[in-house]
C-alpha cells in the first residue's frame, strides 16, 4: 500500500497522482549554457532574490529525458511514469550567495507536473524530445563521440517554445567545473476563497535537495539555443543574446527533502 | 496584464499556467446516475463526511466537453483552454447535509488542473470523449430527441477507466429534479520537507460555489456506465452495481470563490 | 462483421483502421478566405492542373470539428473516431474548369488519416482546434450572434502552422454564393522496391464525391489568418498576402465515391 | 531538397509527411517470445501464407523506441522522427518456407505510419512505452544485468493493447540464434470508386528487406506477455496461451528496397 502524499486520496494510494517520496530520477540532460539580457532576468525573480549582476544574464536551458521510480517498481509502468521536461534556470543571488532561480519548466507527465509544484518547480505541460544515444552502429546511431550532435525541442500548446543544439567536442574532465548552483524555487498555493486570492496559501521560497547526485559520461562542447517568440507566452523576454557551451550526461539523483528559505505563506 | 495566481509567476501573467478567477464555463454534460458497492464510497470519504446510508451507494459519472474563458479572451486560444472531463461524484453527508463528494476527476488539460486542485478537485490527466450534437442532418449528426445515443469514454496512461452511453427519452422539465447537491472537495498541497510528510501545508474540506449556474436543453433517458478493472488504479473499486438515469444537458457556471468547511492543514 | 478496406486485414474488420465506406460526417466549419502569392499558388499544382489567374491567388482556410461515423455506430465510440482538421483549399483550373486543389490538412486521428489518403487528401497529424458554440448562456458560451468571434489554430510536431478568427456578422442567406469549387487531390501511394521510387503504384488526379452536402446555420463576417513560418515546414510560403470572408457553419455529407479525373500511376 | 516520395507534394519536400529512402533506424528492442491459440494465427494469415503447423502458435510481441533518420539530418527533429513502436509477429509459411508475418503494428509518429503503410506494415496509431536504461546509479537507472527488469505497454485510442516484462538472465552468447525469419507483410492501398471497393489498388504480398542489420548488447532472460481483452479491437484473439523468453537488445538498419511475393493489386 502506497500513503497518499498528493491527490486523489485512496484506499491503497495506487490511484494518487504520484507516489510519495523518496523519489528516485535518471535521466539524460542536454544542457545549454546562455546569457539573456540581464533586465529580462531580473524581471522574472522573486523579491527576496537579487539579481546576479556578475551574471551579466547568465542562465541555462535543460532538456531531460527522465525516468523516475518510487518505492514500488514504478519503473516497470513506464506509461505513467517515464517523462521528458525543459526548464530553464538564471543565475541569481539569495543574501548574497549564488543560486540558480527556475522561472519556466514544461514537462509532458503529470506525476512529474504534481512532484514539480511540491518541490516549487513550475510545471506546465509541455512536449519535450531529445536525439538518443544507441548502442548499435549506423546513421540513426548517435555517439559520444567528437562532432556528433544532439537536438531538441519543447512546445506547450502547440506552439515551439525552445530549440536547441548541441555539438560534443570532448569527455568533461572536471564535472565540478560545471555549473553546480543550488537550485531556488518559488513554491506556491493559491487561495480561491472571495477576497484571498492575494493571500497565497502556500508562497514560499525554497531550496532544492538532491540526495546521491551523480554525473556519468559528461560530454562538452558548444550549445545553441532558440527561444521563438509565442502569443500569449513570456518565455521569449529570455531569449539568448549569445549561446555559450553545451553539455550532454546522464545524472541521477533522489529527493526526500526540501529546505524553506523564506515563508511568505498567509497563515 | 493578467495577476499571478498560478505559477509560473511572470511579468504580464501570460505564462501563468491559468489566468486567475473569475473563471467562466460554458459545457455539455453527459451524467450517470449509478449506484456503487455502500461499502467502496465509504471507504473513499474524508473522516469529516459520513456515508449517506440512505443513498445505497448512489453517485454519478460525468462526462463533460468544456470551453472556458477568463477576462482576456481565453475562448479565443482553444489549444490552451478548451477542454474535457471525467469526473464521479458519490453521494455523502456533511454535518447530516447531503452533499456530493469527488473522489476522481480527470482532464486533458494543464489549465484545467491547476483550477481544479485550487478548488479541490483531486484532478490528474487523462484523454475523454463524447458524441456531440450538430446542426445540421444525416447520419452523423446527432439530434436531441427520443432514442438518441451519445456515447462516451475516458481513459488515463492508456488505460480505459470509464465508458458510458446515455440514450435519450425526453426532455427534463423540471431540471430542479436533477441531483443538486452541493459538491465537496479535499482541498490539499502537501509538505515536503523531511519529517513533514503527513503534515500538509493545506488540508481543508471544502464546498464549490458555482455563480450564474445555468442548464439549457436538458434531456434524460437511460444511462449506462462501466468502469473496468485497470492496473494501479483503484476507481473500478466504485463498479456500478446498476445503473439509472442519464441525462444530456447544457451547462455554465462562474467560479469565484470557495467556502471552507473544515481547515486541517498543519501550520 | 465489418469488410476489411484498409488495414489491417483481420476476421472481423474491428481492427481495420477505419471502416469501409459509406462514410458519414458531420462537422462545425470555420473558412477563412485569402489571397496568397499566386506564384507560391502555382508552385503547389500538380502539372495536369493549371493556375487560376482570375483568381489572383484566392484560397480558404478550413478548421473543423468533425464527427464520423460509418455503418455500425462508430460515432459512440467518440476516442476512435472524433476528430478535428485543419486544411488549404487553392484555386486552380482543370481543363479550364474553376476546381480547388488541397495542397495541405492535418488531422489528428488516424482514421481520418487512412481515409483521406484514400480520397487523395494528403494528410499529416496535427492538433487542430476551434472555438465552439454551446446552448447555455454567460461569458464561456459563444453565440451565433452578430460580433461574436472564433478562435482557431492548428500544429504540427509542436510547431504552429496557422492561426484563424473569424468574426460573424451576419447570416448567409445565399449559401449558394460561398465558394463550392469542386475539390481535386492527387492521390498517391509510393513504390519502395529499389529502382521503383520515381514510379508510384498510385499516382492520379482524383475529384472529390460528397452525397447529400447540406448546410446548416451558415454566418459570414470578416476572416482573419496567418500561417507563420515554421522550420522544415513549407505552409507558410502560401502567407496570406491579404484575407477576406469569414464563415462559420455546420456541413455534413456522406462519402461513397471517388472520381479519377487523370491516372498517372505506373503499372 | 528532397524529393516527394509521400504525400503532401511540396516544391522543397520538407512539409512531406517522410523523407524519401534511405530510412535509417536504431532502436532498444523488448521482444516476447509467446505461443498464441494456433487457430488464432491461422485466422490472420492472407491465402498466400500456410499455418506453420511446426511452430504451434508461435509469435513475438515487440516493443520498441525508435530513433529515425534519413539523408538530412532528421534525426535532429526529433518531435517529428523519433517514435516508438509496438507490434507482433506470427510464424507462418510461404512455399514452404519459414517466415514471420505482422497482422498488428501500432505507432505514436505520422512519418513511421507512412514509411510502414509503404513497406505493408498495417500501422495505426497508438502509445508505446518502454523501461529504458541510463548510464548513471541509483534506483531509477537500470543496467543490462541479471535480474533487471524491463515494463513496456502500448494502447490504441485509450485502451491497454498490450502489456510485457523482460527479466534479464544473461546476454546472449549467439545472436544468431534469435529468430530471424523474414518479415512478411500485405502491402495495401484501397481504391474508392463506386463499384471498386473490393479492387484493391494495391494488394501485395511483400518481404522486408533490411540492410546492414546490427545487434548489439543483447541479453535474455524471462519474457512475459498479455494482450488484454478490448471493446472493438481482435488482438486480443491472439492473447498468449503461454510465454517464451524474452530479450532487450539494441537493433539498428536501413530500408532501400523491399520484394515482392505475390501482386494480387487489381490493375
Amino acid at each position: 500500500m502506497k500513503r497518499n502524499f498528493f491527490v486523489p486520496y485512496t484506499s491503497r494510494g495506487l490511484s494518487n497522482i504520484s507516489p510519495p517520496p523518496p523519489w528516485h530520477y535518471a535521466g539524460d540532460f542536454l544542457v545549454i549554457d546562455f546569457w539573456a539580457r540581464p533586465d529580462a532576468v531580473a524581471a522574472l525573480l522573486p523579491s527576496e532574490l537579487q539579481a546576479d549582476v556578475k551574471a551579466e544574464g547568465h542562465a541555462q536551458g535543460y532538456f531531460i529525458d527522465w525516468q523516475f521510480t518510487g518505492e514500488h517498481d514504478e519503473l516497470l509502468n513506464p506509461a505513467r511514469y517515464q517523462y521528458r521536461e525543459f526548464f530553464i534556470l538564471v543565475d541569481a543571488l539569495f543574501d548574497g550567495r549564488p543560486i540558480a532561480y527556475c522561472p519556466y519548466i514544461f514537462v509532458d507527465n503529470d506525476a512529474a507536473l504534481a512532484r514539480g509544484w511540491a518541490q516549487g518547480f513550475p510545471k506546465r505541460l509541455g512536449s519535450v524530445f531529445q536525439t538518443r544515444t544507441f548502442n548499435t552502429k549506423g546513421p540513426a546511431a548517435v555517439k559520444l563521440a567528437p562532432g556528433s550532435r544532439f537536438g531538441a525541442s519543447a512546445s506547450t500548446d502547440g506552439q515551439r517554445i525552445a530549440k536547441g543544439i548541441v555539438t560534443l567536442e570532448k569527455p568533461v574532465t572536471d564535472p565540478a567545473a560545471m555549473s553546480s548552483r543550488p537550485t531556488v524555487n518559488m513554491r506556491h498555493f493559491p487561495r480561491l476563497a472571495a477576497g484571498q486570492w492575494e493571500r497565497p496559501a502556500v508562497h514560499e521560497l525554497v531550496e532544492s535537495v538532491m540526495d546521491n547526485f551523480t554525473v556519468a559520461d559528461a560530454w562538452m562542447g558548444k550549445g545553441e539555443l532558440t527561444l521563438p517568440e509565442c502569443e500569449n507566452e513570456e518565455i521569449s523576454d529570455l531569449a539568448p543574446v549569445r549561446c555559450g557551451n553545451g553539455y550532454r550526461m546522464g545524472v541521477s539523483y533522489s529527493v526526500t527533502d526540501l529546505k524553506t528559505l523564506a515563508d511568505h505563506s498567509v497563515k
